[in-house]
């Protein structure tokens, strides 16, 4: 095996553990990578001990997280170091984390722009960092969101919960969210797009009781069908829910086939991935360990897609067929997509970070008919029939 | 008064009174127009009599509009005949003249392109009409629809009018609705889009009791704000709801102004026009006059918009101010238009007829700015703030 795959695969193990090397892996080239897989390895194992044994050092850590995040957190870092066995603590450095690596990710195959980093604080509790890249060579449009609210729930943001079977009581209830949100809408029409999306959520009903849970999950968005990309896709994603239960990645490829779903049409958004939404067992520990996992294989899953087919080659045809798709993707969002709505009833909700997830451009054909046999039938027909890919 | 204006106000007045004749005038030049109007003022008075007098002598009258007519209506022509006092056969008489008013309004302007008819039957009773012209040189996308459906209403679709505030009773309502619906985008940026739709419900509750009721309306969205073209717009259709009560304009100019608002942009879709639902006071035959007077409106209220600006110059800037404008249009449509949703809510609904109302194109751009003192902000500025065009 020649020296640098075996670096390669040694990160992909030294990840998990250490996200500060997992991180600096993707700024250098691999002569570098040897130093910093040991060093990664070896700084995971000593974060790992002083997590368990010594709170206070770990603390501490908060602070030198800091090179991997885009800007400084919603919460005071003080704060988050005060606590840092909360779930509020542990999501927002998590979703920090993943912001910062799927960004220089993108940043490394985009060569023509950087993400501009917006951070906005909500008059009502909490804010957000939203980074969006915007006309760029490889994308189009790329918005990678992060958002740490908290506040009280109107009623019509309530409604967006119970009708999905939450039950909760009451009309205006103390509510604490925050997650990671991101879409990226490549401009060459062969590589897909990818939506990703992890959230935690902490409700507290009239009568004092508390609910919290979990949601989320990652899918993909292609104009063009690449058999090899799906099974290269949902693999990554069975490889990060295998490790934490078995059943997952069969239960969320059928929930994400069935969440995204645009009933006018009959058909699916994309090719589906993995979704999941009111999670509270076994535990919330597990859950965590479980989204970290999901949030972690964003990368592993895309990248290589990006790489493969950025600079294929494509005419009017092809690029008026992803216009065509992204309308489609507009019509999901706006009418059907639960976040985007609950996003947009909550008040004071940044609706520039919510609708972030519409493409820089789409069409709308009255009647479009796509050619028998073409390309764009085969796509259609797994959107019409999902199908399994593992 | 030079004689073609004479012609003009002499039509004005003749075109409530025979429609053949008022349509045929938008087909002649001013020569033949004199014996036209003659011709329509006699023939009005003719079947004023016979509609009257003779019901049979009448009903052989529905033959006679074939002319003005896209296509065939929906119902059977001779189940028209036989019902020719039913405001069932009353509206769709009139939806079917007002699509051929306009279509071949808007044809004379296109140059390019005929309208595309098609009549689509649905399974679960009824059926409609659908007039589009797309990516022609004047009209990027043009639909002028009209359907007449009868069945049971879904709870889905039920709560879209109950949350309106209709007090509708039971799970799965029969119902009738048929109406006239229109959305203009055209290509270049000065011409305004106009979207107009006017339709009559019948709804029967569980325990047998009926409601019907009309709506509608008439509403412009410029890219660019021109004084003239509002107060033209707005006195049109100010003089259409006059004939019928003084107070009507002021209140469905701002129910209008109301009901086509972005909520989470905090800006109107356009500079407005006239919106009403629920109408069922003082009768349903002064309704329908209203109801009448306003789609016959339509024409005058757009057309010499069409006329003044279609050729006028713009740039790169233009257009793309106009695609992220269109991109607002779609916001509206498809998170809070309540007729979008009661469509796509309604089983075997023909999702292309009511999707048909969005743009061709349209864009979106994170955080969007205008510039100060440009005519932009001057556009942006009413749609924050409407206001009184008469």
């Amino acid at each position: 095996m020649p020296p640098h795959r075996l670096v390669k695969q040694l990160a992909q193990v030294a990840r998990p553990m250490s996200t500060l090397a997992g991180y600096k892996l993707q700024q250098h080239s691999y002569k570098y990578r040897y130093m910093i897989v040991s060093a990664g390895i070896a700084t995971g194992g000593v974060m790992f001990y002083f997590c368990q044994k010594h709170k206070v050092l770990a603390a501490s850590s908060v602070q030198s997280q800091k090179s991997l995040w885009m800007t400084d957190p919603i919460t005071d870092i003080k704060d988050l170091e005060k606590n840092p066995d909360s779930m509020k603590t542990k999501m927002e450095l998590l979703i920090m984390r993943i912001q910062g690596e799927v960004c220089r990710a993108l940043e490394k195959e985009e060569e023509d722009k950087k993400f501009v980093v917006d951070r906005w604080i909500r008059n009502e509790g909490g804010g957000g960092i939203s980074c969006v890249i915007q006309d760029g060579m490889v994308f189009e449009k790329a918005g990678v969101n992060i958002s740490v609210v908290h506040g009280h729930l109107p009623p019509a943001a309530i409604q967006q919960m119970k009708s999905r079977g939450k039950n909760l009581s009451g009309k205006n209830l103390p509510f604490f969210a925050t997650g990671i949100s991101a879409v990226i809408h490549p401009r060459n029409p062969y590589v897909p797009t990818i939506h990703f999306n992890y959230r935690y959520f902490e409700v507290e009903n009239e009568d004092g009781t508390k609910q919290s849970w979990f949601g989320g999950g990652t899918d993909l968005t292609p104009s063009y069908l690449n058999q090899e990309d799906c099974v290269h896709f949902h693999k990554t994603l069975k490889v990060a829910c295998d490790k934490h239960d078995k059943s997952y990645y069969s239960r969320f490829k059928t929930w994400c086939d069935e969440y995204f779903y645009i009933k006018h049409r009959e058909e699916t958004r994309g090719i589906g991935g993995i979704f999941f939404d009111d999670l509270e067992e076994p535990n919330h520990e597990e859950i965590f360990k479980f989204v970290k996992s999901c949030a972690e294989s964003v990368v592993p899953c895309y990248i290589p897609l990006v790489q493969k087919h950025k600079n294929n080659g494509y005419g009017y045809a092809e690029r008026e067929w992803q216009l065509l798709r992204r309308g489609r993707y507009v019509e999901f969002n706006l009418i059907y997509d639960r976040g985007t709505k609950f996003g947009l009833f909550t008040p004071g909700a940044r609706y520039e970070s919510i609708l972030m997830s519409l493409p820089l451009t789409a069409r709308w054909e009255y009647c479009h008919q796509v050619e028998p046999g073409s390309k764009e039938e085969e796509m259609v027909q797994v959107l019409k029939k999902p199908r399994s890919w593992v």
